[in-house]
């Protein structure tokens, strides 16, 4: 059994630390701690070079918290990469070559003018789409048409995803936004990707998040409660988006999130919280019915009953998701571990559910281009 | 027990297809035979970003091959990223979560000039020396200066390294040069960082390299002779390379060899050739020692002897090496486990050492900055 023995972010936003520096800090308190047991750092990170000019990031991190003689890697799947390296750390660990791994994940995207971010992250469309003008903002545009038009769901129940998940936000120290927004907010803002406005989109960010995760034999010598991963598995789709059967089917993630699951020995009813990758507001929506939450096409009717804000059957994105907390693609799926093991230790202040046992997380890549899905649970 | 059970590569050097193109190029014959029993592709490639505007690439990777289905994954660890992406692969398959891993390393460098395809690669550098004006080049010249000093090497046994090589990568149809090179022109060619001459680097190069890797199980169920991994360990030394006790002490190198050998249960007097990473020829003489093969101060005198050529006690860089094969980064660690199948198995050709049953490869990052090593063979 691998275990996540401690968890650590820094705020995510616009920060004017450099990258180096930023990935650094989500860390130094965890090294403080328990850098003795460190025997291996991963590195989740996508866009170094892109954005900020730097390569070997995983090397130059270890200098940078005076863990020079630890091996690392650095492990990119896009959006997806945290996930990934959690998939990673786990088979480490498991394999018998590591017992104790720091993973990092970081990003830092607000140092460029925001076309030419887009434009970098549109670098991982498949070329004749890419080509063809299509960004992610736009694909979430099209994605959010058919779903409202199949299943007949209305454009107040996208923008209640993100009503709900700024004000998960607000509870969030960490977050890139912490000040809630109305529905006429949301429905009001700038329109991006028609019918999506701006607030139905996670925003540009910075940031770093930290787990660090541990065979059982080391997780004992540690004080404090630590997390199970339960199961972690992951799956692809073609990134040629046109040439899927429907838009509005994630098979990535259903087939990564029923691995896991069977993984887990368990199922959608015995997940108490999930973080799920809301790029927007319809990702959200649509992946809650892939997580097997909500039977197809009727997810939307739950924003309007509450079932998946705090307090409902199954709160979704209590850190404020990337629409609220922020998205740097690296530390994106470390960041839902975090939020996972503050949940599942009690350590998540305003935002805590009451005794969760399990949660689930799904870091996506592309626009459903590959997806791992995490379970996360405490023995009781 | 891993097991590589194919191995495959394109022809490195300056090619006109586009990254994606090159990547598929060196699978597309293993997918052909064997696409009904791959579970995951592992891309080993550092700076398809900074190159080739390209991010996703694995994901990208799989549609081109018509895996679509097939999770994915993004290793760097930039010149060393090919043995991070096996030691990942080997991890894995022993903790069960994979079976059959097709491993792809690939890089397309070419396509931008000279200075600045340098200054790409220099952003692996500590900061602070990256603003001294450091490349890789000008440290290379540096530790050639003090190994010459230290050890009283001649400038003439740094040149063989290059000599040799070219020899080698004359008998391999996938080399960037397959010309021979004479000592004097080794010695005359264009000064690049003193005492170092052009001919005693690797070119900037592209190519792709694929192995297929599976358990013992999987292995068994093809035809054909394969190739066990019998160690594989990672190493780490800062980053700041003048913080380092000693310029010409490869701590990565050493500790890293020193791990996959007790993990092979084998020593330096038991392999039979070894892949080492020549980014110049003084690093070729220098791991020649770190990897055990020569006392300290020695590994020089083997150039003059012949000790390391075809047909020596230990032939080093069968393929050519970095020098002479070429260096697309990410494709390196794989081709080094690609020329060790092909020497296990017998299908070496021309460079063919006689009746091999054990060999190193050492794939290192920046500059000492980070090593893995990794020892392969056949079951007599």
């Amino acid at each position: 059994m691998v275990r996540i023995i401690d968890a650590s972010l820094t705020r995510f936003g616009k920060r004017k630390e450099d990258l180096l520096t930023l990935s650094a800090e989500a860390s130094r308190e965890i090294v403080r701690k328990h850098g003795d047991i460190i025997d291996t750092v991963i590195l989740s990170n996508s866009y170094s070079g892109e954005y900020c000019g730097v390569s070997g990031l995983n090397n130059l991190l270890t200098t940078r918290l005076s863990l020079d003689s630890i091996p690392s890697i650095r492990i990119d799947n896009t959006s997806g990469s945290g996930g990934s390296a959690i998939l990673m750390a786990k088979s480490l660990i498991e394999s018998g070559n590591a017992k104790c791994i720091l993973l990092v994940g970081s990003e830092k995207m607000t140092g460029v003018p925001g076309g030419k971010s887009t434009s970098i992250i549109a670098s991982l469309l498949h070329q004749e789409e890419r080509m063809s003008g299509s960004t992610l903002p736009s694909l979430a545009g099209l994605l959010a048409k058919e779903y409202m038009k199949k299943f007949g769901a209305t454009r107040e129940s996208l923008a209640l995803v993100s009503v709900k998940n700024h004000h998960n936000g607000s509870m969030n120290e960490y977050a890139q936004f912490t000040k809630e927004v109305s529905i006429s907010e949301v429905l009001n803002s700038r329109r991006i990707a028609d019918p999506l406005s701006i607030y139905d989109f996670c925003p540009v960010s910075d940031g770093s998040a930290s787990i660090l995760v541990a065979d059982r034999e080391t997780s004992e010598t540690v004080a404090g409660r630590s997390v199970d991963i339960l199961g972690c598995s992951h799956s692809s789709d073609t990134s040629a988006i046109t040439s899927r059967e429907e838009l509005i089917r994630l098979n990535a993630v259903e087939q990564s999130v029923r691995n896991a699951y069977r993984q887990a020995g368990c199922d959608a009813g015995d997940m108490d919280f999930a973080e799920l990758h809301d790029m927007s507001t319809i990702l959200e929506i649509v992946e809650s019915e892939a997580a097997g939450f909500f039977p197809r096409g009727s997810a939307w009717k739950s924003l309007l009953e509450g079932t998946t804000s705090l307090g409902g059957r199954i709160p979704i994105n209590t850190s404020g998701g990337l629409i609220s907390k922020g998205h740097p693609i690296g530390a994106t799926g470390i960041a839902q571990a975090t939020e996972s093991f503050f949940q599942l230790t009690g350590k998540a202040k305003g935002r805590q559910v009451r005794n969760p046992e399990r949660g689930l997380a799904v870091n996506m890549a592309g626009f459903g281009n590959s997806s791992t899905a995490t379970v996360f649970g405490v023995v009781p």
